[in-house]
């Protein structure tokens, strides 16, 4: 069953739970709207349903609630951060403030992030670039789960790629995808609806085809989208957010989770981000622009449907109408996650 | 039955077509060398396979042989391209010395090109950056055969993205995808040994499932790599391509093949690519993360086999190996390819 808060609520809460937990106002504030943004935009398994797993990773010292974050690299449109193990929440909002003033001043910038947590959903970073009539991207490695073609080792995260761009009066395209078959949150809810999954998301550890939701329990993993394509989508996140950033990669990179110790002899440092803004008006008028992106979304939101009741839907519209909905009506949180909020509020003396 | 030529002597033969149908020298042999690449990495449908049919576009008046592209737009990081009607084959190629050279002085380099045409395999203009130690990207739209999910209509093209990666003594990390669950020519393949096709690739023109090998000629349409992900995905290079630039985009980009007219009232030029490097060294030494590289190939190449006989791939070895073997061994052309080239030879009054 589901219980439904007020934004404002879960907020003022989940800003409560980081200044607690060591972070200052400022990284509290940002850390708790990039967490809410994901319950806002309907991709619960981002949002507050993480906010514990942050605190115990803060608890085993694998999560600097206390960084000082510093561009230890840069050029005229690139930058390098070392995240002094920060969550990835705060740090790839930074490096977002620093690629689009990159691209102000050259046209574009792009920033690498080493040494990093989990920052939550790359929309959040890739679309602030939307206001500054800028094309946004984000992506980043995630601990291992999904495995190359060919294999039965996890090797790869759902290694997510966010790509927007802003329209004149339509919704922004807003593309934000695993590039796994699916991502957990998706496994998680066929498990809680006692689901079988379709087919080519996930293999059993002996590599062998799989519908069951809970496959990943049994030493199974995800399958990459479509086949070795999506291998090849997620190694160009890996390699572009950690071998370019110098943090860890591939099976190095360290579980999210706190009760699975990263391995040893690690390749680099955290996990890795990549974030970058381009200015349209580098390329053509920002009016311009917009107005065929509005054109572009008219057409292909009129392209004949197979059934009549399914219009063609663009990148980011269901997120978008979920927001507005969410921002009126309260965020529905599962009974599990609330009862994990309660302890969390137990254990740090406050109210939720 | 396929007959084999020397990679010389089909590039002779392709430089002479172009420089008899009013190309210069030196874009004749660019044009040649891009062409000939795809032959040379076995993705045998984008080579001299297409040859006959650049030169119907030019009778048609829709190919510039003779063409003056521009830069029409730039900042320090970034350029548009008009590329006067010409052939993707060369300009793709121009925009791309371009963004090296960009990068090289800010970090990274991005050109967005419109009025173009057909540019060959996104690898031949990407894998430039590589010999500068730089990360190189290309995409590019092309006529519409993908139906966005959900639709029955042909809205997006194959559109390829490519991105590649410098390594120390491992081969380069290249991946260059479709980004429909399979291009065309795997189709042509299937059609050839009158095979089914796997589920997923294509689409009746009602859009219900379909396995036939035929289905484009019966009104069908491609169907997007993994579902709605790949749909996102296409959506993207077609916006980054077209929108971006000024060129057409979705139903509107003219088709590959001269019998097919382009629609009215088009929104753009031509058709779209973009292409773009950056810098390692912008992020951190080259050296260490080509070092890093090695290390990421050898640990994938390593993972856990399902089948002990077929260990995992990186993206482009495949190609390197068949790159390797065809300039030693040659290039077989299927003999409908050669009957062609024969008749594209006579007509033009030189030998094949």
């Amino acid at each position: 069953m589901d219980l439904i808060y007020k934004h404002e609520d879960l907020f003022a809460f989940t800003k409560t739970v980081f200044t607690k937990s060591g972070m200052n106002e400022s990284d509290a504030a940002l850390s708790a709207k990039v967490l809410l943004e994901a319950d806002l935009r309907g991709i619960d398994s981002h949002g507050v349903a993480r906010l514990s797993g942050y605190i115990r990773l803060k608890d085993a010292n694998r999560a600097n609630m206390n960084a000082n974050w510093k561009v230890i690299h840069e050029t005229p449109s690139t930058a390098t951060i070392d995240a002094d193990g920060g969550l990835g929440l705060v740090v790839a909002n930074k490096a977002m403030e620093i690629a689009i003033k990159k691209a102000k001043a050259v046209g574009t910038g792009w920033v690498a992030i080493q040494n990093s947590n989990h920052f939550g959903i790359a929309a959040a970073h890739a679309m602030m670039a939307l206001e500054h009539d800028m094309i946004g991207f984000a992506m980043t490695n995630a601990s291992p789960l999904v495995a190359p073609t060919h294999s039965k080792e996890r090797m790869l995260g759902t290694n997510p790629i966010c790509a927007c761009f802003p329209t004149a009066n339509e919704l922004p395209f807003v593309l934000d995808m695993a590039t796994s078959a699916a991502a957990n949150g998706k496994l998680e809810i066929a498990q809680r609806k006692g689901k079988d999954l379709p087919n080519d998301w996930v293999q059993t550890k002996d590599g062998l085809p799989s519908n069951d939701a809970h496959e990943l329990k049994n030493g199974g993993s995800l399958l990459p989208l479509g086949g070795h394509k999506g291998y090849g989508l997620a190694a160009m996140v890996d390699i572009m957010s950690a071998v370019l950033s110098g943090a860890n990669y591939g099976p190095w990179v360290p579980p999210f989770v706190a009760f699975l110790n990263p391995l040893e002899n690690l390749p680099g440092n955290g996990i890795g981000h990549f974030v970058g803004a381009m200015r349209i008006d580098a390329f053509r008028p920002a009016n311009e622009f917009k107005t065929h992106m509005d054109n572009w979304i008219k057409r292909f939101k009129e392209s004949i449907p197979i059934d009549a009741n399914q219009p063609v839907l663009i990148p980011g519209e269901i997120e978008y109408k979920t927001k507005k909905d969410r921002l009126l009506s309260g965020i529905p949180l599962n009974e599990n996650v609330v009862k994990d909020l309660e302890a969390l509020a137990n254990s740090l003396s406050i109210t939720f």
